[in-house]
């Protein structure tokens, strides 16, 4: 069989890095490219230590038309906009990109333009892409897609841990709140003094209070999957349609998002409040979960009592998700786990093109979580 | 004039050595007695390599009756229901107690030994201990008092950010969600699997979701601010009125708590979220804050756009607040941070000392952070 | 092909779910038996969240012979003098013993109880047991061998680091030391106040300061190496002709080893300093490294000016080894790194397991570094 | 009496910060400038929210001249070769000046230029610098010094840590081997990508190996040490006889340094080894530090069986240093750990100060060590 050629966009990035160490031990994929912005020509050895005697490729440029010419899949972990800003058709129709980045994830482009303050260079690509979430949308991630927007780490989180509550309308979709929690690779390998080793050690923060932009993206899916309820519908056949029609998509959600910057490398917690809607038993909710995720290898819903620790998954690309309910205040209380730049970022990716490839959608993402 | 004699009962705990740390160099303090349970006859400082050549003592038992003999003030460190078994009317005549365990600060004695699943041994001191918040509490912080009930990390956190929300009735008391991070050092010296290096590092779990001791402190005292709204009251006066009557006090409020461990040492960070009543202004938030903090020097409201961050307030007595109003879900999100062991613990027990031994309010307190 | 049937005995341990981490992957592996002491009848997966869904076993006892009847190979990752006071001959010629401990690494029974400070309960097999250190035993772990002593972290890191210098006579022997600088995990996961969060973030320190028992097993496997130069010898071969003979072995060496703790997870990284004898240029240094270790997967040796960090090992069976030459001292400075509880543990285990089983040596052991 | 009026240049650097941390709480001492190179115009407290409500003032820019007209002490924690380029005889005649950075603590100008790479534009000031490690040189830190060149923190470590072995010959010169540890702090507040959290977090490593800049002023330092044996001389004495008569000072020493950056904000923590002369005993070293730093505040001895732990120390002005002999091998180990911020800067800096204008010396730095 020949192998799968790859090219990464953004390679010396901690997610696109990440690529590299879950693809290089595959014997059916060939990395051809490492793109860079500024470390062209350079040994990406010398960049990534840990790399050292396994990669021995110099880092090429991030020209994806050069690149699509040579690769069967493009992963772009690349700074928002780039990928709508060289996006074209020959790109697309020498390979499939899966782009790490938010350019193509909403389907209404004003709202990306109001939450990332710039403007979208390709609105005519959004309807071609297809949102990534494989648990959710893998019935529409298959062979003919050219283009995956890959969600983001805290979205895939919320949205895998809210989606069993919403999508049956175990709760009150008015009440939501999301307090989540990364680790300080979700900011990148930029130089900047709020992100030195000093700055973040022993302290934690909220940031982007009422304004992160990973909000509309976990309102947009949620909103799908309210409006699913009783129709033989999925999220992304909900996305197509309301991109057909023009229609502002979904439930109208609004809920509240907070992120936290926190002292350790990898992983993302969100913990999720809502008021249950009258009746809903922690019986009730189980079940849905049960329901939602039971095929999913990679979502392990915890026994009543345990709650996710994001220890539990580093290195992986596992969800963890726990709840309880909460009698005294009728809510309940949900959390999800997952390592931001595997199942976030890499891991996702990788699946994505897993699917897209028809290799097993778990190929080269079973290693158990590393601990300690 | 002569010096206050204090005891510290749990002195080798973190919060005990915290309070060695505050009183140590003070001129108008002498520290007489270092009880400990574990250590009996060592040396304090061979326990606490920091204090070595600054503390010659050797820790003492934690007989709370000799102490008082010998004792101003008497500072308990120690386990829930410890106090509540051994004090007795002569410890008290003899000297002032402030307990930092939660022995006395719910009035109420059912809700005492439903949440901490004890029972109570000393109902009979519950009225005669004031809750020592002392910017809400001051003007009951003086020279009769002999119980002090010093407010725990998370409550003293939770209750200062939230209090001029409730009491200016801002909020929907039926929307309030507290979701609190702290630092390791909250979890005590106690030698547990769970609190090794290893386990706590690298990683950020929820516990006692729903269940956490602290969550009918918050209650009870939010409820006292919620119903002196239009009264010429203060929570302590309210807690005494109840005391008297026997009646169940306050608003009945029930709220989500859940705290998270976060693998630094110091540091609490409370995210609070509740719907904000029509009308309520993100002004008209900043002025009742004002109105309440204005003159409180350990309380330092952040300009807007700001957030508290636990590295700027570590080692310190401050209480840092911020918040800012998302029009969109109509929510107030309110954080505050401190350092657990100074204001959550030993810096605010030496605060109530102040007061009720005519210091002044901050002295010894008014150390800047440390940073980095 | 039958499955190779593994025990491990000390299961619980951090080496011991590393051992589980890096076998639960492979095809030609079933783990048969979860040893402990302290867990019986737990869920293994209780313990250890991460492996949740990957692990359904519990954990069983302790008892080697009755495990030796169902594993093809067993591991013990036991305290000391444990296996020492258990093992027999029916449990050897049931199973292979890949010992973790330091039960049978030292030759001379005396130094083991000297530094050790316990009698050794089996002396008769430690002329059994060959010194598991792969890329300079390897010629002596095979088939017949029943036993094998799998060194240590800090004495594999030293070891490696210094054995080109030692065996080709570039150092002056009397002139090393040894600085060495470990993660946390390679304290265990016993409850100890010193081992907690608190106690270990934020700080270094030496310990076992000219007292730490991997001394002598570098010293005598230093010893051998020095010895044989110019012989037609390996390290094991001289330690059977000493075992034989019972001379005490190899060139008699004593150089100073310090360890500290460093507040991370894993790592180890040990920083040499010796003497050069007469004319020994960096060019000789390098030639002598690389004639040892050219064909070693798991030695990667550094390019001139490179020095190895801990990060770009963590995961990883790999020793990054890196030196310098300082003109103005005459001394080389060699560093060695790698993760204690992979290479320096259970991956070295697994390696000693691959060469004794005929599977290849990198089986299960390739998977890159991960960063960060 | 009228205070002493301070002026900071780089007081926006971890260093120049924490001279604000430890000046602000001080009645005898005013702030009257704080410099900086790069955020000329902004609230000091919006870069530093420790200081929020206690610092108003805005940052200025980096003119000492100007500066030197309204200060009496001018505290430079500025880079390499800046003091060197702008002193001149009236910012001296104006105001002390104690420079935080290495431009005057090398009394060879060749040596300094060799080491730090770039050309010295002031030798002619060198001859009138004091090296202000006050525990050595306390005779000729008083009132006539106009230049304090305030030891650097490795160096500081280190050469109280060997002085007294050096100066009373205990040790073999040519044997010494500096293994030193730092927290990240020491590597300032510089926008790197090696300094970034997920860099440094979780991994150890040398750096600077063998050619570290704290190097000679190691060398140097201790070179007077061992000269002045027998004599009635001090380091500061002896550096000014060569500096009048040209000649290259004290015993030509070269010894090994290397240092290593440890996941953590603060702290040094410096391991040396030596070979011992004949017949040196524990006792005899123990009575030599004990000799040179009896009297000594921050100096504080362990006693025999402990080590130096960084812990132990942070937030503090202490040095604390503890040693073994090891019989096998013929060395002394001896550490000493310090915080890199305080006694290895800023807190040094105010030591010096307070020298020069009769504060008493510990004034304002007896605050007790913060843990955890």
């Amino acid at each position: 069989m020949s192998k799968i050629k790859v090219g990464i966009i953004g390679a010396t990035g901690y997610a696109g890095q990440e690529l590299v160490r879950l693809l290089l031990p595959r014997k059916d994929v060939e990395i051809v490219w490492y793109g860079s912005h500024s470390y062209v020509g350079q040994n990406y050895s010398s960049i990534y230590g840990n790399l050292f005697k396994l990669v021995d490729a110099k880092c090429l440029d991030d020209n994806l038309t050069d690149l699509s010419r040579e690769a069967d899949v493009i992963f772009t972990a690349t700074p928002q906009g780039y990928l709508a800003s060289v996006i074209n058709n020959e790109i697309l129709a020498n390979s499939v990109v899966i782009d790490l980045s938010a350019d193509f994830r909403l389907k209404d482009v004003k709202t990306y333009e109001k939450w990332y303050g710039i403007e979208h260079k390709a609105p005519q690509f959004i309807s071609k892409a297809v949102y990534g979430l494989c648990e959710i949308n893998r019935e529409n991630i298959h062979g003919p897609v050219r283009l995956i927007a890959n969600p983001g780490c805290y979205t895939t989180t919320s949205i895998l841990t809210l989606y069993p509550l919403v999508k049956n309308h175990l709760i009150d979709p008015e009440t939501i709140v999301i307090d989540a929690k990364s680790g300080t690779s979700g900011a990148g390998r930029g130089n900047k003094t709020a992100n030195l080793y000093c700055e973040v050690n022993e302290s934690i923060k909220p940031y982007g209070v009422a304004t992160h932009r990973h909000t509309p993206e976990i309102e947009e899916q949620l909103g799908y999957a309210y409006d699913i309820y009783d129709q033989n519908m999925t999220n992304e056949r909900m996305a197509r349609n309301l991109c057909e029609t023009g229609e502002p998509g979904g439930h109208p959600f609004t809920l509240n998002f907070t992120p936290h910057l926190v002292p350790m490398n990898r992983g993302i917690l969100a913990t999720c409040y809502a008021k249950l809607k009258d009746g809903v038993t922690a019986d009730r909710i189980r079940q849905c979960y049960e329901d939602c995720y039971r095929d999913e290898y990679f979502i392990r819903l915890l026994p009543a009592g345990k709650f996710p620790e994001t220890r539990w998954v580093e290195g992986s690309n596992f969800v963890d998700i726990g709840f309880t309910v909460d009698e005294r205040t009728g809510r309940v209380i949900a959390c999800g786990a997952l390592d931001n730049v595997v199942k976030g970022a890499a891991g996702q990716a990788v699946q994505n093109m897993n699917l897209l490839f028809g290799c097993g959608e778990t190929e080269g993402l079973t290693m158990p979580p590393m601990f300690p």
